[in-house]
């Protein structure tokens, strides 16, 4: 059975250095039959790997990963690097982290260590090198995971070196603490440096300054992504296989940074089953930033919990589909958290492919059902792509300014991206791009929430717009630098100039949507912030007909070259919004179905996702035939609850 | 009027060292005029008793006993030690407790104090030795109250020489670290100890290991046990009076072990009135710990309250119906806390009998009330006892696992015992026993949520059931180590085995009740987690009907020897558990009425106590006489809101 | 345009300090064309005015005082001590607070000093009279502001000079520590004090004393009141304009103590929209503290908000309303904060005159409308005051017991003071007086919550009932001493001697109100408290018709010379209040509207203020002109929503 495993990859997370070998063995007999090809291990072990100091160990890893390779099995292997062992932190307690209170991390748990210390850093490097040394070139080694979730927890460590790095991180990007004091405008409360040494890591029981705070974490991220760096440069010179790092959901640590130096974007998920449909989210952001297809490395298989099952179980059926969900938006595998579920600990109540005693849960049915699917439909994945027309900004930057000054009461950004700019495009391939993505080749790009044009955006896409592309910006865009400020000469620092547009009027507040009017007559909502705009040379595209600002503009659009600007004051309703964008969907659907669209050289065809365990519809246009099937299908095709139809088109309607 | 004082007792806590001495003279004599009968004093009084290290006074307080004693009230006399005064914390400072976070507890509060400490044990020895010589045997003395409430406040105590404690406590436990490492499963997140040096004490601040969390508290709690033991011993050469420890209500603190090796069983509660019924919960439990009938120390007389009134003062005839509940369920006393009310400081807003201006409150003619019953009833509540059919299993080891380990969100071991399977029976006596209580006796025996079959119960109720017991057991028992691990090879030790299932599937979840059916067609319903058995030598009892295990078996029974074992699935409704019972109740009475049975030597009687004023009633076979008011009872009896009816039988039906 | 500035003054705070000279230039003007005619400066500038020790600069801001002066716009300079700059707390590092945790506050936030420092108060001597001695007798300059919103934020400062400071407090309150002893009554849990040394500031992290807690604080304060007296004794010699402090809304630190010494009663308050009409309980309470016009120094102009806009903008026409409010009720200004926006940190999202562009925003044009209508009114307001029949007592003593001994659950003294016995006299002046204040010239004072009577109250009060004073006295008054503890030998000190009654129950619950009649039948209902009285030389006024105290009396009455005292037994409700007083109002008007009745020599007038956004009435006695229109007004007055209309009586009806 020694089959070498091939894309979508599908498995779990394992353990081994947590049972006895004949458990192993079986284990991974049990993996084999449910139809799993490919696992990861190796992610806490670092006890096991180098029980003392310098004396190191991977002859039992290297046998789990012969066992794997014979079953036909790829392994993707982890640095342990997430949890130290208990002689590291003891000898060199400076690698614990450091909370704002003053107080070390207690050793017992995960992922706290400090990311400056040059003592874990090194022994990270040793760890990682000595791993690949021995098992770099392993045959069933498909690929490599750096660490774990690795993230500013409580804002990071505040630890002396950590501060001294914030200093130095600071005068590299100031220059002289003249720029940062009149950048920051310090003279308000005194707070007026007189060097970079005076700026002290904002702690959480002070009413701080809201570009110390968003500094501090743009600190502790660089500090971060360099860390994770180190170690893919211990590790290269061993492997050939692809490395990364396994990120989770938060925006504020970029994704697009973090992966510029790795080769496969790797994220971990604990979406609870109700939000299944705004997972992809996620996979739509991850997309774009390489051409390597991305890897889901961790989502929960039942539920959710640490000493006690959280978030209910998926019903049934909800795992299938959240199985597929990143293969179908372009990915090429879905790890789930965990093969089999501990016997003590932390997290002994999370779900799993099999519980403690070994036994099979249901969602390990669910699971054989897509692997079967995936074998299937291996080629028309293979040889498709999803590309998109429309993009959305999704940038670092934003998240991070809105987290420390999110303007609005209760915004946040991710959500709001998600629900309001994302979410109403279900029918269409979205890519959600962090602002240093190419423009070409899209049709239309959202910019919402997008606090900052940084670097050449702004030239960038102005050239797009005059070669036909459709930028629509706001709200609460171009408002801020990306520490935070304000502008004092306008409410932006070109968007008015960009559209033609002055700003009579700004307010923020979480009433229910106001009334307004398209050129028309036809009606629109806008809701959560409202810009009332007197036209500059825009023209408007709709107007306030209810509140405070009735009469005033809400909407306005200026072209440029062969393209246009068009200005949200507020957030449109889902309908008026797609109107503006102006493009098709993919076809026609039911509002509980995704539909993605993948294309390649001579072969296109669609996904339809259903993801409310409701029946739903597509209408197709053209005829299609199930690529699991092999039925034929046109026009209007009925979806059953939780079901993936994966169509390729055969004949034009 | 000097009439010595005899059960049951009827009084409150009492706090002399406040008051001048006419004031007291003019408190006991209020006392004697309410039907008090029975005074706690000293509990606090280590200031007034060791005013300079070393120089003790008691004769103020023997003063106090004089007059109690004359006036016919008899006195639990406290050991002041959950209070050290300010010269004994200031000169060792290590005796106070010392929190989490590493600061030590600050003077000012009570319960704040070093259980291991060994100078906070001798200052114990010394002031409670010196008080028992001073006053063991005096005559007003009925029993000794050991500190106050002690208990594992905020997880107990960090300080070092708590920690050196607790790695003493594991090594003399698991012997090494290697099967320490092995029974905790540290492979994972490399938490691998390398000697019991490693093992610290689980910090608020961290995401600790679950077996670390459980050994912890349970580490404190022995050493509270003994901290408890030492005192006894100082003062039992110097007294006759029996010896106890005012416990409180949570059940980690095991009342069977700390009560060993003490004489008398006691109990604080501060129930709020709507909780009056469940109050009782905590009498069942106490009564079958010994023989000598328990003592309520301490509960509340109108409402509870430190610096305001809470929970709103008791509806009238609330404190009266409270009055008699441990009496009724086999206690011999009932202290309100407290006399009279504080004149300033912390709790100046509790209830009390009489206000701090030594006005009676409302209640103390509900008190009085209460007393004239008991005189009527001495007799009968004298020469009888409670004793049951059923025995309901309540352990302070699942107790301590469900806390750092519930498995289901929001679980509360004590509040699910007490709902699910104590409230059910309140027309029935029912004890609920530690594991180790004897089995001898009982028809039937639940163990639901028992986490652990300890010690040899697997053997000890294997052979009751084979003499004819009825076993009813789980959901989530047999499931966990004693350091919360789970089992590796099936999801319980041993209940598969002896009840003849396999456990197919299992989750939990909060959704609401799944339907069932007996094996006749009628229906049941389950909740909170559900087990979804095959049969292997059990027959079903109950089968799902809907939901994702419908087909598979939710109840099932094994026959052994004349007895036979029902394993659960889930929780049964109550209608349904009755019945899988099988034992007919006190007799038929409303859902508003608690019903006890009492019996003795030729006499045999029903109390019922009317405890959510409502009207209600019960239906007797048999003929009664009305203790108190001599009136005969037969057929359907009409009780009024919050009553307590003694009904001694009188002839059969 | 240099025309010197009159009251009433209209403005806002504003930070020149931030802003280049040319934007500062355009700022004035744009203050001169919005109406604003007073502006505060200097609030926060200590590192502009001090950038390094001892080298002080305030060139600029003279420059600013200039034009201001040039503008017509007069200034209230503002001393910058609640931002020390970091050189100070560097090399002062005793400087900073101590919070309660031992944890000194970190530099980056505002008001975090200690107030006992002798440094930080000499630091403050130096920087205040510098600025007073550059700039105090400037034309420009109207008056000063010590400080900002001084307060014992978090209970004050826990450093080792503030224990000592305390413990001297106790020393000279108390003299011997048997005294504190045998007033805190400590003997209760051992705390006895040895000494004066033994009492240590009560930590956040411990149950603790009540009169620990209350004194502590009252420490605190009297350190405030000091730190504050001494910077105005710094400043005096060098201005004749008069000196004030910008205090908050909190009760506990006394507005009476605290401007004893000052010139100037100051007030800011950040009210929500919603709470527009209760912002006249502060002005009540201020008015009466000095004949001079009191200021309010800080109010919000659009919204509250730090890093995001909160409680929402205020509606339209709400801000013009909230402008009038303070002149109508007795003040000379009002001021917002702030002018512009903030460019960057903290409250960068906090609403403003102008926004951080230099943009007005819509409430600019609320505040131009009240500005014209200030000079219309002009003389009328500089020729008449607010006088009134009816005082409630208001007391920072009973704020204090109250806030930490609040006896009832949820008791909030501010708030049940306003909601309870201010609420209900919309139409009538009322006076909310210290206990201090004389009584002559008041029909009718109320004394609820009063927790005691201080000084010599009793005898005032006394006396001034014996000349015909209506004294309506309870609930919850004369119930404690100043530090929160209870009488003993009566529920009151002396109210029921001087009221002839005996309290034969009390109890506080939070149920719904309870019924009772006045001697004539006629209904009224009582909440929140309960009194049960039996009459001993009083007169019932009203007698409980349900609930356990049925056929008791509720509210009595007794004689004393030509006046009388009225006894309350709970919280009457709104009509039955206003019939005890027996006073008229200033007319009738609709529940949505204010009345203030103002007059002088041979000149009256009245106010009414819509606070509701809705349609109101008031019904005139006489005719009358609207001073701003010039119209003449008789009868039923239509008053529009957020509406002020100011009526000058022409003659008699």
């Amino acid at each position: 059975m020694n089959k070498k495993a091939v894309p979508p990859y599908i498995g779990a997370a394992y353990y081994p250095e947590l049972w006895p070998a004949e458990e192993v063995a079986a284990d991974i007999q049990k993996m084999h039959d449910a139809g799993v090809n490919c696992v990861r291990v190796g992610e806490f072990a670092w006890a096991r790997m180098e029980p003392e100091e310098g004396k190191f160990d991977f002859d039992w890893l290297k046998e789990v990963l012969d066992a794997m390779q014979a079953a036909g099995i790829a392994v993707i292997l982890c640095t342990p690097t997430a949890t130290p062992p208990k002689w590291l932190t003891d000898r060199y307690p400076e690698t614990l982290r450091m909370y704002s209170n003053g107080k070390r991390a207690q050793f017992g748990g995960r992922c706290h260590v400090c990311k400056t210390s040059p003592v874990m850093r090194e022994k990270n490097r040793i760890i990682s090198q000595k791993l690949a040394e021995a098992l770099g070139r392993h045959p069933a080694v498909i690929g490599w995971q750096l660490d774990n979730e690795i993230f500013h927890y409580d804002d990071g460590c505040f630890c002396p070196l950590c501060a001294a790095g914030f200093q130095s991180y600071l005068e590299k990007k100031y220059r002289t603490i003249e720029v940062l004091n009149r950048s920051w405008c310090t003279g308000r409360w005194s707070l007026t440096y007189r060097s970079f040494a005076d700026v002290i890591p904002p702690r959480h029981d002070t009413w701080n300054h809201a570009s110390l705070f968003v500094e501090w974490i743009r600190f502790q991220d660089e500090t971060i992504i360099s860390y994770i760096r180190e170690q893919a440069e211990a590790i290269r010179p061993y492997t050939d296989a692809p490395i990364g790092t396994d990120m989770m959901v938060p925006l504020e640590l970029s994704h697009e940074k973090m992966n510029a130096d790795l080769d496969v974007v790797q994220i971990n998920h604990y979406e609870r089953a109700e939000q299944l449909a705004d997972t992809a989210f996620l996979y739509d952001h991850l997309r774009p930033l390489k051409e390597r297809p991305f890897w889901c490395t961790e989502t929960q298989a039942g539920w959710n919990g640490s000493f006690f099952a959280a978030n209910g179980p998926r019903p049934q059926g909800n795992c299938y589909v959240n199985t597929w969900l990143p293969i179908a938006k372009g990915g090429e595998m879905n790890e789930y958290w965990l093969w089999r579920a501990h016997p003590s600990g932390h997290e002994l109540a999370h779900g799993a492919v099999l519980s403690t005693a070994g036994r099979p849960y249901e969602v390990a049915g669910e699971i054989r059902r897509a692997a079967d699917d995936f074998a299937a439909c291996r080629a028309f994945l293979k040889n498709t792509k999803v590309r998109s027309d429309i993009a959305v900004h999704c940038s670092a930057t934003a998240a991070l300014n809105y987290r420390f000054a999110p303007m609005a009461e209760g915004f946040d950004y991710r959500e709001r991206l998600l629900r309001d700019f994302w979410a109403p495009f279900k029918h269409y391939n979205v890519d959600l791009i962090e602002t240093s993505h190419p423009l070409e080749g899209y049709k239309v790009v959202f910019s919402p929430y997008l606090s900052t044009l940084e670097g050449d955006l702004k030239e960038r896409i102005l050239r797009w717009v005059e070669e036909g592309g459709t930028w629509i910006v706001g709200p609460m865009s171009d408002c801020m630098t990306d520490y935070a400020a304000k502008y004092t000469d306008a409410p932006y620092s070109c968007l008015e100039e960009i559209a033609g547009v002055y700003t009579r009027y700004q307010y923020l507040l979480p009433d229910p949507a106001i009334a307004a009017q398209f050129e028309d007559g036809s009606p629109l909502t806008l809701s959560l912030c409202y810009d009332a705009y007197e036209l500059r040379g825009a023209a408007a595209l709709a107007t306030y007909t209810a509140g405070r600002f009735a009469g005033f503009t809400a909407v306005a659009e200026r072209c440029i070259g062969a393209g246009r600007v068009i200005v949200l004051g507020g957030v449109p309703d889902a309908d008026s919004l797609r109107a503006l964008a102006g493009v098709l969907p993919v076809a026609a659907a039911s509002d509980n179905v995704m539909l993605v669209s993948r294309s390649g050289e001579g072969i296109e065809g669609v996904i339809a996702i259903e993801t409310e365990n409701e029946r739903g519809f597509v209408e197709l246009e053209g005829v299609y035939e199930d690529v699991v099937t092999r039925a034929r299908a046109a026009g209007r095709l009925e979806l059953a609850p939780y079901s993936v139809t994966v169509l390729r088109k055969v004949e034009e309607d």
